[in-house]
């Protein structure tokens, strides 16, 4: 049944209906209780729909990390139309293919944007845009046209399953796909994260995470704003400046990738800083890729906790590890999250349908599939990539992973980075992860290559610690007393940094076709 | 999409899977943690299962507050099955009419019950039942069952449409009717509760209601349980009894209907009773009937807020007064819960298709309307009530009420209720509030009545107080003072009590025709 109670866009309307004293959305320069925050989604909604925005026409977002980023995504759910995050560090020609893939009716973008913007658009690719809305710069014309419109209260009626949102993903691929996001999904990504986090109307959480990445945007503030808490924006990621904040907005919680984490400990320890009153966090939340074990354990040493989670932009969270099991369960994600389904699957019987297919042991490797309301409609007009991804409402993440007896999950690595050599799977991640060990190491990143005699072998790109030399020939021997030897990488490649997408994730495709 | 996710049953299996040992639920004899729960409710699926019940079939429940309560409506749900609470204080009759309506496949009872359901059995209207399970008893045969069973862990994969529990509502109007609900609305009335109470893991509810109302187990247990919090199950109110378990199991709340609120202020102001440590609760939840002002300051004067509901046994909750508008807002329910679409409507207007409906002014009573996930299917096997009741997906609740300009809802009685007289809407709430503050009398319930003259006119049905005697003219003349003519009773008649319903509303079915 379509009704506006589907639709995500309702979410700031009932929390202003009860309670709309209690803040919602700060940043920088403002502050906004629900209240207020709801009138300003009114008034852009109105904006919007006499820019020509109608349901299902995407409106594109290139801005910071500012509140008018989540009034757009509300005001355009409330239309019934489509936001559609773009990454805002892209290079302009990313941009314009974005921009050409979904074709959208309306760009919101800020002043210190455009000049990227005005170079995309600039092309033959990103085509016409109706209508556009620039934040920010002065006269700031996002502003004039909000307080020009008689706001549009009234809400769509949607189907659970309508799409609400396109994220493209960060691509450790390289290839960008649109993951098509329907209401139902926000709904059910905010469940599990209110169930997770114990979300209620009376956390204030920071996002120093850009909101174009699901990270800061689906799993931190959508969920805050559904149990009426408070999201508190940073645009620009400093350390020193984010426990600044906490102490200054009494932040219950936040979330950052482990290399954050890296900045925020190293901060916090620096000789001289000031000190301060973290007392307000009930817990820090890591995700994006594996923090180190000693790093939780410096943190439980200032007295704070570390959860942890993994998922991906096309599911947002379905695994999620408390802080009681960091040390004990220490290389795991987690355990599946309340509303999911969650299957790891041998991988030589996902050639068949799902009925086909068999559950790995305990201690198994195998692909990990989910199936329920948290998982994307499919890739935006990409078909054949859908019907490849998901089948008979069973997603397959790509991402490899075992279950302990206790139902913990531990990744092995992505699909892709699977090699087989002499016809044995080889997982990057568990060669990387022994390697990271040896005392010359500091990264590792490992692909698999062609090889006329095994068919792929290993080559492992190498960040040295200070001071150290590679020796290959150390190093093979210093793996096969680890490994086995089809496992240890056939040579090694000094270099000077390994090539991350922003949350962290080393970009695979980019060691395979340097 | 058809997913064990979708199954309420699965809330169970989930809590069991991230936090097993996490209490869930007790009563007088057993104390459950979730996995014992989960494990509990697989071994009463395996039972059920071999005992013949099917995916649609019914699962009838004459038990007390007991687990086998909760583990029975998870059960059935977990093989999608729908589970059939009924009315354990109903005579043996009115059972046999339900059973013969729902026609079971199965009925768990206990023991002390079955002189009731063997005596409604024995006539010929309920029908043959398949398969029998009584709890209690010695040898207890359905301890004796879980115990035999091998787990049956799987849940049914099921559409958040697929009907999973059939409640007969308690009959204000005297024909009991199966209201159908489905999943989608035992998870939206969880979430709606879940924000109203701000319900986590970390509650403790007791349930002294029973849970073959909505209020007992649609209201209270089932969010809890869905939140991962506990319950605990009281088979017998008793006032001394309750704040004696609220010390005892650090009670973070309860509900009740106000006339045990009532008796639980005496209890808790009589000389000499000892002083319980009330520390632990959070609040008191009032639902069923209005709460007095008087009797809301009393309990805050032993520091105790009181936050109150309304709902239907067709939705569960669909207004929420919070605590701290209880004084300001005295007399209002509240305002709509979170995922509900409320109207109220102008009663002329429901004629006609639900584009055509007029929404009231503020101030202006008209009937409830309410559409949206919380609405349940239909009337079991009545079409035609159900055709009356749902139209275009707005549910008609048959209460009549109006807004404030704040969003608040006061109700004004029940649309059955309303009568006319002379051409003028009366409605019989307003009369009865009004004549409750005659010195004279301690309870009204006011009808309809035939009369040649004016069509209907009202008579009122008096409980007076100790020493009182009924004065009809005097009555008429105080009323006149203070109501319009036409809506001043015509006669009144002196009674010894007023017939209520189990959570306090007035029959008025019997009064019109005692």
């Amino acid at each position: 049944m379509r009704c506006p109670t589907h639709n995500v866009g309702a979410w700031v309307a009932r929390r202003a209906a009860i309670g709309g004293d209690r803040p919602a959305v700060s940043d920088a320069s403002r502050r906004l209780d629900y209240r207020a925050f709801d009138e300003r989604c009114a008034r852009l909604a109105a904006v919007l729909r006499a820019g020509g925005v109608a349901p299902g026409d995407r409106v594109a977002i290139v801005l910071g990390n500012r509140t008018a980023y989540l009034e757009t995504v509300f005001a355009a759910a409330r239309l019934g139309a489509i936001a559609v995050p773009l990454n805002a560090r892209l290079a302009a020609p990313e941009i314009a293919r974005l921009l050409a893939d979904c074709a959208p009716a309306a760009l919101v973008s800020e002043d210190v944007l455009e000049p990227l913007v005005t170079k995309a658009l600039a092309g033959p690719e990103a085509g016409a845009i109706p209508f556009r809305l620039v934040a920010g710069g002065d006269p700031d014309a996002y502003e004039a046209a909000l307080a020009a419109a008689k706001p549009a209260y009234e809400v769509a009626a949607v189907s659970p399953e309508d799409p609400m949102m396109i994220m493209y993903t960060s691509g450790t691929t390289g290839v960008p796909k649109g993951a098509l996001l329907p209401h139902r999904k926000t709904l059910f990504n905010a469940l599990n994260a209110l169930h997770f986090f114990g979300l209620g109307s009376g956390d204030r959480v920071l996002v120093a995470l850009p909101l174009f990445h699901s990270f800061g945007l689906a799993i931190l503030s959508l969920p805050t704003l559904y149990a009426g808490g408070a999201v508190h924006l940073v645009p620009r990621f400093e350390p020193h400046d984010v426990w600044r904040r906490v102490e200054a907005e009494r932040i219950t919680f936040f979330g950052a990738v482990p290399t954050m984490f890296r900045a925020l400990l190293e901060a916090l320890e620096e000789p001289g800083a000031p000190r301060p009153d973290l007392s307000s966090l009930r817990f820090l939340f890591s995700a994006g890729a594996a923090i180190p074990v000693e790093r939780i354990r410096a943190f439980e040493g200032h007295g704070l906790l570390v959860k942890q989670g993994f998922g991906q932009t096309e599911t947002s969270i379905l695994c999620a590890l408390d802080a009681r099991d960091a040390i004990r369960k220490a290389g795991s994600v987690g355990r599946p999250v309340f509303h999911a389904e969650l299957r790891i699957v041998r991988t030589d019987t996902l050639s068949g349908p799902p009925a086909t297919w068999q559950d790995a042991d305990p201690g198994e490797a195998g692909e990990i599939v989910v199936r329920g309301p948290v998982t994307m409609l499919g890739y935006w007009r990409r078909p054949e990539a859908t019907a490849e991804t998901i089948r008979d409402g069973w997603l397959r993440t790509g991402d490899l992973g075992s279950f302990d007896e206790e139902g913990f999950v531990t990744l092995v690595g992505r699909a892709r980075d699977l090699y087989i050599s002499g016809g044995e799977n080889v997982y990057p991640a568990e060669v990387e992860a022994t390697f990271e060990q040896h005392p010359a190491i500091r990264e590792i990143g490992v692909v698999g290559v062609p090889d006329a005699r095994w068919g792929e072998v290993g080559r492992a790109y190498v960040v040295l610690r200070a001071g150290e030399r590679l020796d290959p020939e150390d190093l093979r021997r210093w793996g096969r007393e680890r490994l086995a030897a089809f496992k240890v990488p056939a040579d090694f490649v000094a270099v000077e940094a390994l090539p991350r997408t922003e949350t962290g994730k080393i970009q695979k495709h980019r060691l395979r076709d340097p």
